[in-house]
């Protein structure tokens, strides 16, 4: 389980802030730079080499607007962005689709449903990890497919292995919650590399009936991996040893209580990234037969449910470098590398402008925060004591991790508005009804979900969240000139990205089972 | 001036309520679907014919969730709209691209900015038509290049065709607000058609020294038409008299108090829609030397500005119906002709999904909105009475207008929960507090500008609109799933959909002004 060291914490989230610039340069340079000379050869035609090396990246979460507060959100010289636009390596593909989300059961879908279409170009219920809507059967997935074919199959992801959009390729369930009977059939896939977080399923307390199905006692996943031939790697200088050939597990020890990797914001230079292990991931699979490698940003989706476009912006560049780790490769191999870019839905209902500030935004003031909700909540709120916590004492701390209530932390518009991080009166009020419900309830005097019930949850998020540091986030978003009118999914169409062999083939308007079925006729990954 | 004929509205506006599933229908039949036969010969190649019929449509403020909305909507017949997905005419667009928006000098554009960019390929800065930034010089528009070259040219709005959008393709002036300097400039354009919308300049009201440059005397606009040789007609039995070979400016006599055709949902039958424009526009301009045809929706964006998403979808649909004419000339046409359509901004920050239905949606529940928010607010509630309208009086109109507060009218989702439009305490409680605003500013006993300044503008729309109005059709849009985060414009990027000739082009992420340059490309519009 992941320490939480309180200090270093803080200066590396100073640091990437300070490097938001630095980041922002590595997006673009030599290395993850598109060769078009090699492309041009290969451009939007209609002939195409079937693909021996397939890349699938999907953005839990992401639509269009993550993908532009990223963008947006890198920018930061001031009120006007328009240097900086269309900068993302995601950006620079050719070929750009359009594809919609809903499950079999409802138009707004869950993650699994959605890579259940993303892995088999089948619909099927909410929860449901590649079976049928009936679950009477199993869908073979691109990964097995591509697996049978005789090429390499890996699949990394932010979160924990056997979250639902990982799960979708390599094992089939009734549903997502079956954490350790997902988990187990990393060991029974015969794929060639797992990577990212690590495995929920394997937490003691995901070992009870209620998270497995009735006839399957639960495994030690470490040990069923081990048993598998897998060779285990927890950090930099254990994943850097694993040589070619071997069969992997890669998980960074620094996983959080959700098993999946730090957010983005917050995690140390120490720490794996989503490309460190996606870089791996290709050196572990690149093999004459080729491969297929499936990456998920699976953390933007939870830092959009939380309404956090810091949180998700540092985690869509995360993706975004994995992303240009893909780019190296196909540089390299440009006549038989195709790379996918998606979403699975879109997480918050995010849109860059709000009505407070109506045609203006101040995407500078996002700079100013410098840690995720996540750890605002567990290693601040979490330590008042609400016996003694003044409103005025957090306030202050809203100050320091956020900016927020700082007058001198101010902006100009080209306009020649003034903006700034002082608190209006309506703010504070805000904060201050926000702050009474957090002490309350951690006082035990307020019963959140009855104090939240119905309609007016879409202020504090139906319970989910902490009252006070969801308003923090949301009015510093606010004063950003960003909004959000959810903490769940909706269902706007998502972006399909697309470089490679047979990419003019995801231009159009089409559905998410639609991307599955394209990626496996043009990579000819079905023998059958 | 239009002339508002009260029960033939409702009548109206029922039937086409009534009829959403034949609109759904006609947007299929066989007059407007693609002949895919044809179009396989032309598909996604690099290579293409210079397109002699190039048609330009920009629906304004329509971005992916405008369409997705209308696509939804259009579906009534449950929770699941798995059926009816992707089934507008542009959706059927062989090639889908996203465009940039941003301005000169704003991260969120105008729709000068916007226009001028899609207009010409050049940026400029808000509220500037068919200028540099500095508006020292006028910049060529495609319009104009097309007319160069020999071709005809048309221009089709449902705003009032002195719009920013639709002037910019034909007019330079420093600022959108020159109605009448702007208008004037049809006479002169010697372009062959000009359809839609009347002309704003023409209001005496804007006959003054501020809506004109210094140095301009405002004219009589439909008399400097008739001396520069257009015939005029205002009506469908005038419309459908004017000859092959007659240059003519055709405008509905039912414009409302802004110039602009009516709301779609507000329409009679009798009155010239967006579609009968386009229609006669293609007959007029067809010929052997080419068109360029711009068609704009404009009223799509006056619907987002107000939180309205059933008078917005309607007008996605009405834009989409004359997309269908556009598919129809292509069929007749393939290897020659070239379709765009395309937004200018998003307007609203518009999201199928909202805090309070959480992953539920009940599109059907809009099905019950019978005008639009301006039918509502200029009819019935300026109608009151401040002195004696009582709240449940209010309350009992937005019952009979909106179906809100009516517990008969329920929808069980597919997890079996149950929704209805009877009001929480919550949203009783909001529609109280603004019709108490809006009792206030009627007897004059509020301020609302002042009331309602800073941040809290998120609530009521920063005094642009009735509060008691938009909070009806926020709560009604809420209650089916949808929500809103503005009343302006936002920056997220706006798609692109092709069809013809070139159409491999617009696949990509690019910026508005590459659109511009794509189309003078492919068609050559350029001579110099």
């Amino acid at each position: 389980m992941k320490k939480f060291n309180y200090l270093n914490k803080l200066a590396f989230a100073f640091f990437t802030i300070a490097s938001l610039s630095l980041t922002f340069t590595s997006c673009n340079d030599d290395d993850d730079t598109i060769d078009s000379s090699k492309k041009s050869a290969t451009g939007i035609l209609e002939e195409y080499n079937t693909p021996k090396y397939v890349f699938l990246f999907i953005g839990d979460g992401m639509a269009n607007v993550q993908i532009n507060a990223a963008e947006a959100a890198l920018n930061s010289s001031g009120f006007l962005k328009s240097v900086g636009i269309g900068t993302l390596n995601m950006q620079q593909f050719n070929v750009t689709g359009m594809q919609t989300t809903h499950a079999k059961d409802r138009y707004i879908t869950d993650s699994a449903a959605a890579a259940t279409a993303l892995a088999t170009g089948e619909k099927t219920t909410c929860g449901t990890i590649s079976q049928n809507g009936e679950h009477s059967e199993e869908i073979k997935t691109m990964a097995e497919m591509a697996k049978a074919k005789g090429m390499k199959v890996g699949i990394v992801s932010s979160v924990s292995i056997d979250h639902a959009t990982p799960a979708c390729f390599y094992s089939h369930a009734e549903t997502r919650n079956y954490y350790n009977y997902i988990a187990s059939q990393m060991a029974t896939s015969n794929f060639d590399y797992f990577g990212g977080g690590y495995a929920k399923g394997n937490f003691t307390k995901y070992r009870d009936a209620s998270r497995v199905p009735a006839d399957f006692t639960p495994v030690d996943i470490d040990q069923a991996m081990i048993n598998a031939g897998y060779t285990i790697a927890t950090n930099k200088t254990e994943l850097n040893a694993i040589a070619n050939g071997t069969k992997c597990w890669a998980y960074s020890d620094q996983y959080d209580g959700s098993a999946a990797l730090p957010y983005e914001v917050d995690r140390t230079s120490d720490d794996l990234s989503l490309a460190d292990f996606t870089e791996k991931g290709i050196e572990l699979l690149d093999n004459k037969n080729g491969f297929f490698m499936m990456v998920e940003g699976g953390k933007i989706d939870w830092a959009c449910h939380a309404n956090d476009a810091v949180a998700s912006t540092f985690d869509v560049v995360a993706f975004d470098d994995a992303v240009g780790k893909a780019i190296d490769f196909y540089n390299e191999h440009p006549d038989s590398t195709l790379i996918i870019v998606t979403g699975d839905h879109e997480t918050g209902g995010l849109t860059l402008g709000y009505a407070g500030t109506a045609y203006e935004t101040a995407f500078t003031f996002l700079n100013y925060q410098k840690i995720s909700y996540d750890e605002y909540y567990n290693n601040v709120v979490k330590s008042w004591d609400p016996a003694t916590i003044t409103f005025n004492e957090a306030l202050a701390s809203a100050k320091e991790y956020f900016g927020l209530g700082d007058e001198t932390k101010t902006e100009s518009s080209e306009q020649g508005l003034d903006f700034s991080l002082e608190l209006s009166d309506y703010e504070t009020e805000r904060l201050q009804t926000a702050f009474d419900l957090t002490i309350g309830i951690m006082d035990g005097s307020v019963n959140f979900k009855e104090e939240c019930a119905g309609y007016d949850s879409d202020i504090f998020g139906g319970s989910s969240y902490d009252p006070f540091t969801v308003t923090v986030t949301h009015i510093l978003n606010e004063k950003a000139g960003i909004d959000w009118t959810t903490y769940s999914h909706t269902a706007v169409p998502v972006p399909v990205l697309a470089l490679g062999q047979g990419e003019y083939k995801f231009t159009g308007y089409y559905d998410n089972t639609d991307v599955a079925k394209k990626i496996i006729e043009i990579a000819a990954l079905n023998a059958e």
